[in-house]
């Protein structure tokens, strides 16, 4: 059985990625504030190398691997941030890495992963399982699975975001956190927690896709149809083994957001604090917007997960 | 006859804004400087109060009234910026404030103005001259009209945003400055060459609205019809009496660009920045996409204007 991170993980990801990952600018809106009533401080992701956090985990959990591992290489199944994640950093730890992403996926991103040096294997997602294909190439060439997020280092990667964001601004009561897998709100409750275990972490989940919402209610991982939400980063069924008993631990809520919500938050950074967000980054505003946050809060965290929206996407927004 | 302002006017208002405009930051991009090879330093007037560098001359013109005008208060007409700019600068004064806007303005910066406090007069833009009635109340009421660039103390205070950007990437040899009535450009060559009489300025203005440069080739300000570009903040039809002299002094040259060229400087910056600008902002991006900038610079600033830009003019440059 893996291990789960803890605290130290992360402070020891931190001292790894220094210099290499962008220390990501905090945002206010005063208009914000004032509506609200409370001081809310975003951590830009966004403007993480890559256009997201998943750069963090990826850059931690490459530089872990010994150097027979990193001579072979690693391989990983994506068609969005973790892919770029991945590839970024392996161009700069000097590993090959093989992405597979769907047939169907944006050319866009695809160019995009490609353009970081790594090989790009297609794989057709209606006839093809994913992990199989990776598997079975991992396997033939000796290369390392990186999985998006449940790898005690990808956590303690991603909760590198949280704990820059909790020093900068050390008197934060909670912090709200986008769930996917759970990288990301597992990884930030551990920093927040081992600098202040009283301070509040609230998730924020699109209605639409809420594995992490359903299986904190059940006390069990459950797994939901594949789910439709504009949200593409946290399009996922069933929260991670190694995260799901670190969110139980550590978070004490999770808001659930329509896609009206989302697409109000996502609107809302845009308009007023002039950053390009992707809709999983509009899920927090979306909450606050909503009137959705846990009364008692004053000085809240709200992590801006990623910048990486497809035109067409902003277009639809903005119509 | 007006005295034109000077370096140490544009120092003067540099205190006067200091802890009240936001001293915006500066961008890069690392695939830009790849791409171009030169670095380009961004700076970021999106970010400044009321999401343009008009904040800055506004309220530098403003804190320089007498007591007795600031008491009867100030007049401005403008669909745009300027007007945002002078409503939150007399607010934080204490002055009165009545902005002039044409009746079929966006619903959005009508409230985002009124917002700030200030009273709004409609007037018809097709059958009514809107200076004509903004003098026409000025004089009843004793207001002092704040012109949108051509006034020393509006030009002095957009100047801040130049020097703020020298001051901070200290060895720059060049400035790329949207054009449009020639205050921003007026002020930052002012600036510039305060600091560093060797710097290059570069004005960028739509091929569409291309006055200055019309102006610059003919030795005289000359007027163009109505200009019809997307960069709806640099729709402007003749240099200004003060700021033309200017720029025949302190600038080099004016680049035209396209509407296609500013519509792909607008989205690159969005989609590579993260950062969200009006068009008119696109334009010194656009033009380095197209490679007009000319040869021998290496070390380049550019100031992206301001980030108000439509939602449906957002939507149209994504589709």
């Amino acid at each position: 059985m893996t291990l789960p991170p803890s605290y130290l993980d992360v402070l020891a990801a931190a001292t790894r990625i220094n210099g290499v990952a962008n220390r990501t600018p905090v945002f206010t809106s005063r208009m914000l504030n004032t509506q609200l009533g409370i001081e809310v401080f975003f951590k830009g992701e966004h403007l993480q190398r890559t256009g997201s956090f998943k750069f963090r985990g990826a850059y931690n959990a490459l530089s872990r691997l010994d150097a027979a591992a990193q001579q072979r290489g690693v391989i990983a199944f994506s068609s969005g941030n973790h892919a770029q994640g991945v590839a970024l950093a392996a161009r700069l730890l000097g590993i090959p890495a093989v992405i597979c992403m769907p047939t169907d996926a944006p050319q866009v991103k695809v160019d995009a992963t490609a353009g970081y040096g790594a090989e790009i294997v297609r794989y057709d997602r209606l006839t093809q399982d994913r992990e199989a294909v990776a598997r079975s190439i991992a396997d033939a060439r000796g290369l390392t699975l990186i999985p998006p997020y449940d790898h005690p280092d990808i956590i303690a990667g991603q909760g590198t975001a949280a704990l820059e964001l909790c020093q900068e601004i050390p008197d934060l009561d909670a912090l709200l956190v986008p769930v996917g897998g759970g990288g990301l709100i597992s990884g930030s409750a551990l920093a927040a927690h081992g600098l202040n275990p009283a301070l509040r972490v609230f998730g924020v989940e699109p209605a639409n896709a809420a594995d992490t919402y359903e299986s904190l209610r059940q006390g069990t991982r459950v797994t939901i149809a594949p789910p439709d939400t504009m949200a593409d980063g946290l399009r996922i069924t069933t929260p991670g083994r190694i995260t799901f008993p670190l969110v139980q631990q550590h978070v004490e809520a999770i808001i659930t957001v329509s896609e009206a919500e989302i697409a109000a938050g996502t609107r809302y950074i845009m308009a007023y604090l002039k950053q390009v967000i992707e809709p999983s980054a509009g899920t927090g505003p979306g909450a606050l917007l909503a009137g959705k946050l846990p009364s008692g809060v004053r000085k809240l965290g709200v992590i801006l997960c990623g910048g990486n929206i497809e035109p067409q996407v902003l277009a639809e927004l903005h119509r």
